[in-house]
This record gives structure tokens, C-alpha cells and sequence, in this order.
């Protein structure tokens, strides 16, 4: 028989994951199909923490960030003799298809795996900070970003209040994405993203010049990823443009809260295509978003390359 | 001499428009124009309500729905006289190059100006009707689903605490973009657009099954330009169905609200696309937005043509 | 043995009961009570849905509008044969004390449950009309209030960019306080409620100078309880003041949404204090909130007797 | 003359500063006395930023945080001579009531100046920390916390996914205030203030029987002025109880956002209180909030005075 399929989450949890475990439920039992849940992700695989879902389990979760099934990194799945039980718990329930909302890492593991056991898959590229070579878009970053706009405009009213430099750092490792698009969409007056070499001396006085014309605060948005330290940023607007600055990490409220919609949408679109390529016998794949609307990718497309951010976005920011 | 620039909204406002208007100023000085702004759209064209724009104009209003600039339907512009006196106005401050936000009527008129008086324009679609034909998005659209989206999630929790059906309509005139997207994130019961024709007396059986199987509320979105008023729906569901109804016109708070970051950026590059189309020299055409990323059409193309409805969302709804 | 209490929901679900019910479980427990819940208010009562309720029970429901164990209006309930069942059910479980949350209504009901059967209740003053007499507050109004302000946010917004008169409807059956204190709060221009007689002549010269110095938009904001219907306002601002309007009836997103911290506060003061009545052995009692700060007071002190508007607030609005 | 009526904000901004600044300027005008803005508190009194206000100064700011007319802190209006200088500008504007938005230092400050130089003014305690003595509100509170609580929602998401424990760090400098009703409406698992000792200890061995028993995160919020260092907290839930564990601090957010209901009709309220009592011939005054309403208090009861957490708050951190 080969109608079971099941879902997990790996790694870092984004907001988006529980419309897509919802439609999950729903699209698989629409398609004759059993679904199953696997909890906190290959650590549930290796523990059989397995279990089948019904519409019950997914009532109402639409509207939450995270996920319902939780999410993990495993160590163990990198050993063989973690995927050899994986596999066992696999077949204890008849499963023979994958859905992963995961990063790069999470679909590597899985190709392995799946050369061993042949287990199909397909990948949904899931990870706020929007790093993944081969799509332009990975579920949650829409949320993301909506959540730094957020935060963004109440710090832009408290720094114009008190004469401030704001400092904000968001997430994003080595993607400068979600700080240049929050620039962008925040009118700050500085960003700093890995992708781009700076050098602050190049700003001192035209900061200062519009200082000296009135200008009441600045914010920047500093990239987690970037050279410097996000203390020495505000450390230089103190001394060399001469204003009280003040850093604001993000942090984890990054990932949360409610899913937009967007998200919401992409969730539905990316669990339809990857059941249906599932269901077309596509062995192992990761389910991308470009030009071309959606497509199915192999995993040495995906995994393992750096992402080239967006050239338009730094053109923008270049400009 | 060639570089000045205007901009000037028609119809009605959607949430980008401000992030559109602030990036065109910034924008337009970058590129060595002189930015102009039309109040209250080609009322303030024939009433000369133009002024140069300077970024103090702008501060501030990213965040803000509506637009800083006004917008307005007008009879007047449809008459030549008017247009003749419009132009006059333009040469006083020697516009030659307009960029319009708004919808297919808006650039329409600005067709036969253009003809008339060699007045070059770049449209760029303004609608949360999304309902233009040869683009995929209308600025606005995203702010207005994450809108009823968070009015949806409201209704949600007050409809299960009390057994009820909801039945809530949003706009979108002959296009069931709006609840149909609104239907597929919210996971509503049921939906209906003027696209699809319906027979409430197919969903019966299934709806009290449903509640005689412990569900304690529907929520039913409708899209105002169905045949039926929303109040026969929800007469239907007490009727038919057995359960008791209540209707929310969702009416204007979906115009408005704090931009989305989705909304801010295709603002942003909606501007861009079109500053660089009018230096370019082109005379009249839309910035439109498909799979091939961001193009110009040209009116005809886009105006006075009924945008079908993307058959890979109908397909959703017909499954 | 006197330790299993119980609580429902009666009446409309006001944002703020889910965080009540949850800290009504944690906190009977702490107090060595035994929890249960009556599912969908009186009704429940009649049909044995009761159960005892567990930490389990209410784990995440504080973010969440509406109420986990249903609300519901009950026509049997004022019979006296169901009263008579409804307490043999109470009776089943050994549960003879009652945390209800709902209007003055629900406490008549319960005063009459209390007199023929002898069970001991504590009333919590539930609704987002804030019209229960004998307390300055209301569980669910401080939510309500926010979520007008945000939807009135959004409608000044659009209705500055294209000249317009809104007509807001709130909610409030016979009591103005949610109109006013919006209006208050949202600088309205003008304010109906059905505590002040009023007279729209009044208003005419006033409005056209206004519009004739300048002025873009009016937003008025009505109580539904006032004596004209909401669109023959909208129909004075067209034919009298001279300028076009929509009206915008908020319905019932006003109940709903992710309570606030106030409501999440006094919620859980609220259930705080009635359960210490109930422990200390009050037998029929109402927890007020006055400038006392939290105080009992008997069904005779708050139900059927028509609640005044606070006077200061009234002048604000006179003045 | 005695009709010149000027306002200032000082220290730390607070979301409720602007919808007072609004009402400042109506009631000042509706009480026949003429409104004026310093701006940057005291150091716009030293530098004569002083400025007449009118209705069009303060049109839209309702809804957002911070203040328009900036706050500062002023070192150079502790010395006499800047004082001196500061009394010669009230006198070119012919000034001689101030309304000031503030803290206790603020209002020491102003009690020198009115002794020295005979302006009255009255205070309106102002400050997201909610420790000034001889108030139970200060103007900006509500808003920080419902900011609070939506990061605390959206964070509890994330730790539930991912099996962590999250350490949040809130404002509140030597006050736990902030940090208690945040635990109390989150329902967080520990919350740590400087009010009162703790002992880590104690709860190692119940954490640990939670996760034995599939708990899977913890919420601990953790006010800044604990005497261990945040990332010490959240080394300890890594060492002793077992679950990994990370920081948020909150920072600069929790002082901004578009102002809540409750603070919007505060700091109505407020300014009210405040204009009234210098009409009334009030020399030197702050307005506080408590159980018995608005009243009037010396400077000598409010300020220097460390405040006492609300007992009844208190006792359910405790219990």
C-alpha cells in the first residue's frame, strides 16, 4: 500500500508551519491519503514519536506562529544507526512519503536518508531568513518581516521623540534579506547586510551635516551577520556622528506571531505541490518558488550553495 | 527642459499608496527630477492644486494607510474642456511626466489626455479589487487580505463560543479575489464569488451532518458582488441549515490600515519601474507585475478588459 | 464535602472570559477546590455538559477572543422544570458553587436558581456594553475599545484621502459608553449616544465652515441604541453638511480579538475575588469594580436597574 | 495677563505623550487660554524652542507613540543660571503655567524652578515603569504592556515549537511592575523582580518533574533590575533544569506603538486635571490616579519617594 504520508518540521520554527500542517491534513485526506504527524522533527522520526492526524488535531491552529508538531535539530540523524530506526518506525506505519518544512540542512539529511531507505520525500523550504538557493521565497518571511515593520515603526516614534540613533539587529546568519527589504520598507537611514561591504567613514558627515539641519534620529538595521559587532555600530554614532544611540536586538519574536497572509497562502500552495509531486512518484525533491511560479528542484540545487541575494534589492541599496 | 515629474492618485485609496508617494520623492530627486504632487487627484489637475514635493513631505508617512495626497473620482476630467484647462496647469509647472496610481478607469482617462495632449504617463495599479487586467497585483491587495484576515480571526473566536454561522462580506466589486484568498488562509466553510456559480442547496446535507457531529460554527465569506445579498445567506443558514446567523460587512476598514511589508516594497518598486519607463521614454503604458516579474503593458492591454480570476486559486475552491 | 465549583459562560462571549476560565482552573486548584466547566451557559447546566477541568484544559487559551467552554442564551432556563434538572445535574458531580460570567440578566437567573436550590454563586459582570450597574467595569470593554480604535485608525485614514464623511455604528445596546469613549479617544468630530438627546441642526454651519476652511473628512461616531438609524446620519452629512458618506457598522469584530493585558488582568482579579467569596461562603453575590476598588454586592444592587453613564465622561462630551 | 499655557514632556518619552499633547492644545483653547509647545523639554526652555500651538499642530498624532514635541534629559537645567535663562523665555512668551509629562526627577526639577522663580506648573506622571509614588497609573503603562504581551504571545509560540526555555528581560529599573502584570497575563512560568528575593533552587526540582511529564517550554520574564544579569538566568535553566535556553530582551519597543484606549483617555483625562488645577490657582501640583480618583499631591508626596508595589499584586506572585 502506498497511502500513507506523514510530516515533520526541522530546525528553526517559522510562522507559516501550522496553516501548512493544516492543509496538510486536509489536502492528503481530500487526495486519498492518510496523513500522520512525526513530532519535533527527526529526533520524533528516531523516537517513533509518530502519530495519524486527523481534522481534529488541526482545528484553530491556523492563526498560531510556530508549530503544532514541533520542531528540532538532530544530532542523532546524522548516524546511521539513527536512520536505521527512523526507518523501522517508518514502516511500522506504512509510511512511504515525506513532507519536511525545513532549510537546507534538514533536506541534506533527508537525501541521505533517503539513498539508504528509500524513503520519498519532498522538501518545503521553510526558514525566516530566507537563505535557501533555488527559491526566491521560503514560508515565514513574509511574518518575519511584518513583525520587524512592526517593531521598526514603534522604535522610528520613540527615536524621533529623544534624538537617538537606533540600532536594531535583525536575524538572517549569512542573508543580509530581512534587514535590506526592512530597510527598504522602513525608510531607515542606514543597513548593513553581509553581502556588502560598508565602511562607516563614508557616512560621518553627511550624518552629521544632517545633524547640524535639524534631523532628530537615525535608525539603522544591522544584519546579525555582518563583520562588526552591533554594539561597535552604536559606539560609532556616538562618537563619530555625535548622538546618543541605543541598540535593539530583534531576537525571537522574529519567528512568531500570527502567520500573515501571505503565509498563510504560501503554506497551502507549497503542501498542495508537494503532495501532488509525491503522489506523481517524484522520489526526492524540494518544492521551489521563482519566476515560474512553483517547481520541483533536486536537492544538489538546493542544499549546500550559497543563496545570491536578490541583485534588484542591492541595487537598491547600492543606489 | 524634461524633469518634471508628477504624481497624483485616482479613485479609490488603497494602503501603499503613502510608501509609494514618500519612495517617488526620493526616488525622482535621485534621478535629477523635480517631483510635483496633484492633490486629490484630476480634480486637483484641473484645479491647478499642484505643488512641488520635498522630502519633509514625505516624513512620516510609510506607515500610514490612505494617501498623503488625496484621491478622488472625477467627472469633470472625462470632458475635454477640463483636460484642456488640466494641461494648462501641467505647463505652468512644466510636468511632462506623470505617474498615476489607480485603477483601469484612471488610466483610461489618461489614455485620451495622453492623446490629445502628448502628456506622458505611467500607470501603476492601485486597487485592493485586484481586478486589473494583465497584472498579477494591484498595490493594496496585501494589506487589505491581512486586514479581513485579522478581522476573520476575531469573528472565528466569537462564532465557536457561541454556536453561529458568520456570514461576512468583503469587497472586491465583480472579482472574488479578496474572499477567495480570505477563504483559503482563513479556513472558512464556505465562500462564495461572483466567478463561480453556486447552489446553496448542495452544501445542506453536509452542513447539519456537521452539526449533528458537534461543529459549532460556519463562517461563510462572500464577496460583495455575488447575485444574492448577504443577508440571504445568512437567512439560509437559519433556515436551511438550522443554526443561527450573523452578517459583518467588513465595508472600509479593508481599505486601510498600517502598509504591509509586501505592500511597502511593491510600492517602492512599482515607482521605480516607473520613473525608469518615463525617463526611458515611454509614453504611455502600466507598470504591471507577472511571472515574469515587473513589465510595462500598454493601456490596451489593460484597461476595459475583465480580469479572469487566477485558475490555480479557482481550482482550489472548486476542489 | 464543599470543594467542587464550577464555572459557565452566559450571555454574548466577551474577549477576556478565556483568560478568566483559565485562571479560574489554577487558581480552584491552588484553593483545593475541584474544577468543572459547564459547557454553553444554562443551557449546559440542563443537558449534564460538565466536566471537570484540568490545566490541560486551558493551556494556551489566554491569547484566544471568545470563550473555550461556549456561551449561550437560555429560554429554559427561566422555566422552572429545568431548573430543577439543571440542579440534579449539579448534583451528579457534587457541585454546589458557580463562578458565572455574564450580564445582569444571566445574574436574575441565577438569583432565581439560588433561591429554589440553594446554590451558592459569585456573577462576574461580563459584557462589552459596560451597562451593568453597580460597577465601573465590565469584563471584555477594554478589548472592544481597542478594537474600535484600530478599525477607527484605519477608516480616518481613507477617509482623509478621499473627502468623506464616515458613520461609524458601535455597539452598545441602550448605553453610549463604547461611542463615547471612542470618540473621546479617537478625536470623532462628532458623537450620538442615547444618554444625550441631540440635534443636528446644530452642527450644520459648524461642519460647512469647516469644510470650507479646509477640512478633508468627518468621522462620526453613533451608538446603535440611538433613536435614528446609522444611515440617515450618513444621509445628513450628504444633503445637509454637503459632503459625500459611508457608513460602517463594526459588528462583531468589536467582541473579539486576542484580549488585552487589562482584560487578561482583571479577568484573573475577577476570578481571584469570586472564588474567595464563594470560600468564605457568600451565597449570591456580585464582584463589582468601583473606586473601592473590587467589592461584593447583591443581585438586587446590579441586575435590572438601568446603569448612568459616568458624568464625567458625559462632560466631556457636552463640553 | 494669565492666559499663556505652555507643555512639555521630559525624561524617557512613553507612548499616551502625543494624545495628551493633543488635548492640551483643545482643552487650553476651549478654556480661553492660549497653547504653546516647548520642545525637548527642558532643554527647549533654556534654548527658548518655544513655540505657539495650534489645532493643525497636532492633527493625526493621536495615534502614534513618542511625542512630537521631543523629550530630553537636561543636565544644564540643574544649574541655577540655565533656570535663570529658562524663566527669561516664559516671560517673552508671557507664560506662567507649565504642564509637564514626566517622572519624579522632572518634577524635583520643577519644584526648584517654581520656588526660584515663581512659575506654576502641574505634573503628569509619565513613564512606562509605573514607579512614581502616590499614583497607581502613569501615563504610557497600558500601551508598554500590551506590547509586552504581544511578544510574550509570540514568543511563547516559538518556545512551545522548539523545547526551549525563553528568558525575557522587561523594563521597570528598580520596579517589577512591568514584569509582574506581564507574568500575571501571560501566564508565564517564573517571573523575576527585584521586589522581591528569590531563590533559583527552589525550582530546579519542579522544572525538572514538568519536563519529566512533557513540558515543553518555559516563559520566564525577568525584570531588568534583578540583581543576577539576564543570560545568568537562562544559563541556570540550561545547567540545572535541563532545557535549552535563550534571552529576548525587550527593550526599546515596549516604549512605543500606536497608544492604547486606556492610555489615549489617560492622558485625557490627565491633562484635564492638570489645566483645571492651574486655572484654579494650583501653584505647584502633581496629578495622580488612585482609588479614590484624580486628585492633586505635593511634590513632596510623589517625588524622591520610593514606591511600594501594589501589595494585592504582590500576593499572587507569591502565592
Amino acid at each position: 500500500m502506498d497511502n500513507n504520508i506523514a510530516i515533520l518540521c526541522s530546525g528553526g520554527d517559522v510562522s507559516g508551519m501550522n496553516p501548512a500542517v493544516k492543509h496538510f491534513v486536509e489536502y492528503s485526506i481530500q487526495k486519498g491519503l492518510t496523513p500522520y504527524f512525526i513530532y519535533d522533527g527527526y529526533e520524533g522520526l528516531i523516537d517513533n514519536n509518530i502519530e495519524q492526524a486527523t481534522y481534529a488535531d488541526v482545528a484553530g491552529i491556523i492563526t498560531k506562529g510556530g508549530t503544532k508538531i514541533g520542531s528540532a535539530r538532530s544530532k542523532r540523524f546524522l548516524e546511521k544507526k539513527y536512520r536505521k530506526i527512523a526507518k523501522k518506525n517508518l514502516d511500522k506505519h506504512n509510511i512511504n512519503m515525506l513532507v519536511v518544512l525545513g532549510g537546507d540542512g534538514s533536506f541534506r539529511g533527508l537525501d541521505i536518508f533517503y539513498k539508504e531507505h528509500g524513503i520519498k520525500f519532498c522538501g518545503i523550504p521553510s526558514t525566516i531568513d530566507n537563505d535557501i538557493n533555488g527559491t526566491e521565497y521560503c514560508l515565514g518571511v513574509d511574518t518575519a518581516l511584518n513583525v520587524i515593520r512592526s517593531a521598526l515603526d514603534s522604535i522610528r516614534d520613540t527615536a524621533s521623540s529623544f534624538k537617538r540613533a537606533f540600532v536594531i539587529e535583525t536575524m538572517g546568519r549569512d542573508c543580509g534579506y530581512l534587514a535590506l527589504v526592512s530597510h527598504l520598507t522602513s525608510g531607515s537611514e542606514l543597513c548593513l547586510i553581509p553581502e556588502v561591504p560598508y565602511n562607516l567613514e563614508l557616512y560621518v558627515n553627511e550624518f552629521k551635516k544632517q545633524l547640524h539641519h535639524g534631523r532628530r534620529y537615525f535608525l539603522a538595521i544591522v544584519s546579525e551577520g555582518i563583520e562588526q559587532d552591533t554594539n561597535e555600530i552604536a559606539e560609532w554614532f556616538e562618537k563619530e556622528v555625535g548622538i546618543e544611540a541605543r541598540v535593539t536586538v530583534l531576537g525571537h519574536i522574529q519567528r512568531g506571531g500570527n502567520p500573515t497572509s501571505y503565509d498563510r497562502l504560501m503554506g497551502y500552495k507549497f503542501v498542495n505541490y508537494a503532495i501532488d509531486a509525491l503522489i506523481m512518484g517524484e522520489q526526492e525533491s524540494v518544492i521551489c518558488y521563482d519566476k515560474n511560479g512553483f517547481n520541483l528542484k533536486s536537492i544538489d540545487e538546493v542544499a549546500g550553495i550559497k543563496k545570491d541575494l536578490d541583485p534588484e534589492l542591492l541595487q537598491y541599496l547600492i543606489d
